[in-house]
């Protein structure tokens, strides 16, 4: 009955969401289609505007890799965790995509960007701003500021990144979160978090003013998600049975490591473009250095996190592996355009080798991460943000006083995760998480059809 | 034993198709390789060339995310549905693509593109013309239009969309039609109807003559799909199993909804490429602008069908929320290019809406379609192009009458397939339907070699 | 005990690789950062440079549908073997791509790009040269030769490529081969035999001066590959139970058709970038018509495939038909660029039905290759190296000495893993087959937690 409140209270303030756009004034704005942009109003400046055209296409498309990034997350947080939650994971990841689009277009984006501001919070209005105009070939919002590309791509490419930080925060609490609760907390997250969290470095905030250095998000994106994760694993609790008497820690196994293995090759693609369209332009040096620098991170990353976990565990891990690769990434972010080619192999190897001793770690400290996001996401960001300063040549004290300040989003998730496990409550009962959260909130199963051959 | 002749009825077809190039006299011209286009051919007009290129390449890396689309038709419906029958859906979409394309450059293109004709069907010969001279930077092919691409990236572009209207029926007829009947089916269906759907269009022919409008295909391929694949229901009839006496509705579940969700997600990427492309260049404002707008209702037709079905199945289905996201591209397929960001919004709420009471209604009509491809791309194609009218400016009466017009492969698709009813058959036996069409069409099963852990 | 001092060398050899780029003298090149490059170093020929910029964006968009290739070979080979060997099957691709970027960068690339050398054998240093001058707006490396593309692109597209051979022969050999020796003999394939095969032909070796084409690497890469995977067949044997007591052959059956046909359309996908990226510029007809060549000839494959094999074995296989995709677009890979569009279609049609029998043919000879990888890609890859001499105007003698060439590939292979078997030794025990080799490498299972609803 409650519950049933509850869930109806979600439904209404989703809807409330829908009808906004109805109602708002601002949303006049977007009433006009663009004109078609013709050659003929740059002909006093077609090579410029060519180079425009070129710029604009890489960024875009550099988007779209990053879209990828999300299918990645859902493969690998469904592979990793168990066959009776798998549903309820994929439907969060299908949740986050659209409402991280949603929310980012309805205020992200001018949080993020708020123009001139106070470095720690401004912000530019409700709704994107509509078809702006075109000057000098690059685009000058309402906020003064220009790039080449416009507005439409700029708003793409930062939209989908956007969703990412809470995309981390998904795998760590999965197989036992309570639905609606998750729903709301990673709306706030995605919604008001990241874009504040960008906006100090991205939209030229204090951490920015000061020299911190995160070329694709290290820090602001993937460390950001890490402290979200910790905070909600600690509030949430391990699952039911990870951890034994007496200190020992029972492995949860992979429900599908195809289903894992083809998320991490996914990520590591999507990394092209979140990496590579960080760029801001097709500047050719650049993009195939970050291109370079990133792949070669990751593979170290993958024979690193193979090295030590064939030493560690005594043998050849697939799930460390591809946890390696994903730990180079991560690592490689902060820094990808700043580092040498040789530098960024060293920075994978060791995100490589630290990602195996962080999951063991936070296994041994009881705090039960079912896909290693907090490892992956949390620490080897970390690592990544300060590695900039030591290769990068970027200032050592202020990449860890960034790494602190990003820190803050622990805080903010611990309270706003704290507030919703006081009153809706964090985590389904005890009989829902045994019998899967798939049939207690979906009323599905992952595979209902599947039928063994009889042998 | 005339199953046997049936079958070979069909290899003899399909060789015929093969060896015709060989015997064709104007195959002749495809003889010689293309001269290489240099630099030094476009001294004099460089700026335009190296637009050119960017045009160009943009088209042709859209045709390849088009293509990605129909990985995205097979594990959507491979996975939608029961796993006895999952190679058989799998097969037919491998099938599909290839005879799509093959079909295309021996008759399709030049039933599409036709040059000046009577507005409702022309001819241009067969197979694609051969490498034509390059002119002003664009290329006038025999028919004399001119495009900011070469005539392959356009033919590439176009090939990829031509088996789409294919693959949707093929979801709707799963688990139940006769293979060699489909194959044939779908041969004529991407080869003759498509071409002329899309001809009417973009072709040049009587609805673009009339200022009907459809962007990238909301009914000239969507629409055009979901009734070819109302047709092929209403012939076929449901599934043994799904309607029940007193009209109760067994649901069938899906066997894999991670494919399922891969689907989505791939479809979703290929949208990019469908309506991105569909710009015909790489203008920046208009493909960004349609990347943007194609997002925005994907994300609000997902969170829309969540909340739908919330509020009217009481709980958060993973199908619908799915099938929210493919409803919201469908919408916008139309007038992705000539709509407000806010009003791509309202579009894909609305279609998020529809495609849901869409899927329960033709269940309570006692059309068994199990991927729900009539509601997400006939429904949803026929509202998203009335919405063309409603916000993108366009007549909505011409819209109106070109939904009307393209309801004419209903009738097409009913001919065609009650002929084979008639004649070959369209339904396997009721044994092979329960056995499982892999075994009984392919002698092989999806997971031959699946083993449970003994617990 | 002996088991874990081999595994304990190959970790030490490993880690070894990890350090090596700490102590070598020529790391120190790639101390500095690039500098960034801005219009106005090129301000004195901007067209040219926005023509740079759009050849090296789809080389590096290229190298990255490569890169899925590369999920595309895991998907595919971990779905056509059995279920207890996927983790070893995902295992040896994570490593495969992993050690194949590093390998290529610390002596691949300049064993394939010697610059001036004896045409069989040259080495250029180890380690990618680091950030070169940037003249004429192509690059000219130490080794003097110019690409309208920076070193960085060129880097990335040919370390995607590199790893294509190895990976090749690990679906051959999937299934019964050690781990460790696999991983050493994977490491000096794509190490060493891969470039120098390379080297050969787009090195501007012996073969590539006496006038041998090879498109983008029928030969140079899929031969190649298919050549090493004969000779490991060879030595290792057929897995139990394959072939039984009087000829008869006991099928042994994919585990997952979903996660193969994933795989094949990756592929297909990638091979858009694989051949289109060979173009080494965004040259718009080359670009768009090697684009259409390819995509004709693996459609074609398709249904070619699928004919020859419903004649020959009664029904439609759909292995057969992802083969068939497959052997189009390998038996196209020499001559893309050379051939008419028909005559892609040809070549297509001819792999689809060469596949078929090869395959068949393998299977008589008792060569058990799980996947078809040596019918695909070492037959179809001579297929289309002729193929290129019939169709495309080369000299067809030259075409079958290059082919003779690649096969000293076999050799080569055949005393590397001879070796191997005579010392570390390269099969599995027989319990340790037959429980699979999940289990006995790795301690993990593909499906670790899969439970089967109860019906």
């Amino acid at each position: 009955m409650i519950t049933q409140l509850k869930k109806s209270g979600l439904v209404l303030i989703l809807t409330g969401l829908f009808l906004f756009p109805l109602i708002n004034p601002l949303y006049a704005q977007d009433d006009e289609a663009p004109s078609y942009t013709t050659m003929s109003e740059f002909q006093e400046h077609p090579i410029l505007y060519t180079k425009f055209m070129v710029d604009n296409l890489w960024v875009l498309v550099a988007g779209m890799l990053v879209f990828i990034m999300h299918l990645g997350f859902s493969a690998l947080e469904s592979g990793l965790t168990q066959q009776k939650n798998c549903v309820n994971v994929l439907f969060k990841n299908v949740f986050i995509i659209s409402i991280g689009i949603l929310t980012y277009y309805i205020c992200g984006f001018n949080l993020m960007y708020p123009g001139d501001f106070n470095g720690i919070l401004g912000f530019a209005g409700f709704f994107i701003p509509s078809y702006g105009a075109l000057e000098d070939f690059g685009y000058i919002t309402p906020l003064g500021y220009a790039l080449d590309m416009t507005a439409w791509t700029d708003f793409f490419f930062q939209a989908m990144f956007a969703a990412t930080g809470a995309t981390i925060v998904s795998g760590a609490v999965a197989e036992r979160v309570k639905l609606p609760s998750f729903m709301l907390f990673v709306t706030l997250f995605v919604a008001i978090a990241y874009p504040i969290s960008g906006a100090w470095k991205w939209g030229g905030g204090w951490l920015d003013a000061n020299g911190f250095y995160d070329f694709a998000g290290s820090s602001v994106v993937h460390a950001f998600g890490g402290y979200g994760a910790l905070a909600c694993v600690i509030l949430l609790g391990p699952r039911k049975g990870k951890f034994l008497e007496g200190g020992r820690i029972r492995p949860i196994p992979a429900h599908s490591f195809p289903l894992a293995t083809i998320g991490v090759f996914l990520l590591f693609l999507g990394w092209f473009g979140f990496n590579g369209g960080s760029v801001l332009s097709a500047d050719p040096v650049l993009i195939s250095y970050v291109v370079t620098t990133t792949t070669m991170a990751a593979a170290a990353g993958g024979i690193a996190a193979i090295t030590t976990a064939w030493t560690v565990l005594k043998k050849p891990d697939l799930s460390m592996a591809l946890n390696g690769i994903l730990a180079g990434l991560v690592g490689i972010t902060a820094s990808a355009d700043s580092v040498g080619v040789g530098e960024a192999v060293i920075i994978g190897l060791i995100a490589g080798i630290i990602v195996v001793f962080s999951i063991l770690m936070f296994d041994k400290f009881g705090l039960d991460d079912p896909v290693g996001a907090i490892s992956v996401h949390g620490i080897c960001g970390n690592w990544g943000t300060i590695a900039a300063g030591i290769f990068g040549g970027f200032s050592v004290g202020w990449q860890i006083i960034g790494t602190l300040a990003i820190s803050i989003w622990f805080t903010f998730a611990f309270i706003i995760f704290g507030i919703l496990k006081a009153t809706l409550g964090i985590r389904v009962s005890e009989e829902e998480e045994f019998e899967g959260l798939d049939i207690g909130e979906h009323g599905q199963e992952a595979y209902g059809d599947f039928q063994m051959r009889t042998r």
